[in-house]
């Protein structure tokens, strides 16, 4: 498949070309040419044409890319095209964030539920979810499939309940703990160290 | 000044070799050999001493790196060496999370306030901190410096205040809106665009 073969660099700005492609359907645009969609996205023209040359995008001559087809192509490479079932580990200010957050939804990540060490009982619920308590965890996985946890608890528990998960058969993880997890390789691990990011601006502003 | 010539992808990499030496430190341990570091940190010992020389890091033979003071050091760079002040504006769960996370205090980023257009009464102060009207925000800059802009706040928004802030005088942001702000060219704006990395995520999955 000839999604095999694209650079790291490209997957990683795939969905950025997702983002933008996005927000034109949504306005109704139905084709766009790369030099149109070089000013928006504020990316030179050629590597457009470079990024989607490599999973044969749809550009031709003259028409520019079909906007929706593109979609269906780059949601297709990442995955998109079938729906995923996500939990989210520690029920804190974060993890309600990502919860409530809706367009993942639209992408076919569906979050299905929270848990928390100790539930806010006072807290309502995030989109009509629930927040569990976390000793439910394992009856709850064996009769709910789920791809993805979603981990936004403190560093010192991450690393136990990562275990915890992926010995309940949970293989990818989303990790807002500032910690590595230390899974074993067949875990698929995407770090979110926020002040990480934080600290490239700072760099930044300072020189 | 050194810095000035360190390699972006190095930049990119000094928070994470903070983050690992800040935990030494905190563990009590003077010194480390690139080699420690590198099985602590899952990268070969070659790149560590790569990455580090750039900025003339402290390592000596047969002694590996002075921790504490490779953390002076590569906080220099990053401008942790002084204190910045911050806002954030959106007070939802998100703005939330970042103001009542601790650490970035200990790095001198510290969060001074919460705006949002409706500030929701019934919920507790995050840290001691208060949430204050939007429409206070002019009159707050004018006494108070501000550094940085956190933005949790729907994209809908978020240019129309990214753009305030700036005619306001606020010149970085960390900007975790799901749009580009389009500020002009001396604004600093760091983009966090979480999805973008759950759907790497999902691309892994699904190889």
């Amino acid at each position: 498949m000839a999604a095999d073969h694209i650079s790291q660099a490209v997957i990683r700005r795939l969905p950025r070309y997702m983002r933008f492609l996005t927000e034109l359907k949504e306005e109704g645009v139905e084709r766009i040419s790369s030099r149109e969609l070089s000013d928006r996205m504020q990316v030179t023209a050629s590597q457009i044409r470079q990024d989607l040359n490599q999973f044969g995008g749809f550009g031709q001559q003259g028409y520019g890319y079909n906007v929706s087809k593109l979609i269906e192509e780059i949601g297709h490479i990442l995955g998109l095209d079938r729906p995923h079932n996500l939990i989210v580990v520690g029920a804190g200010n974060l993890g309600r964030a990502l919860a409530g957050y809706g367009n993942f939804a639209k992408r076919g990540l569906n979050i299905r539920a929270l848990f928390d060490i100790a539930p806010d009982q006072s807290r309502p619920e995030v989109r009509g979810l629930k927040v569990y308590e976390m000793k439910t965890l394992p009856e709850y996985l064996k009769n709910n499939p789920v791809d993805v946890a979603i981990l936004t608890i403190p560093k010192e528990n991450a690393r136990a309940v990562a275990e915890l998960l992926y010995s309940l058969g949970v293989k990818a993880f989303w990790n807002f703990a500032h910690v590595d997890l230390g899974l074993p390789p067949d875990a698929l691990v995407e770090n979110v160290h926020l002040s990480e990011s934080l600290m490239q601006l700072t760099y930044y502003m300072n020189h």
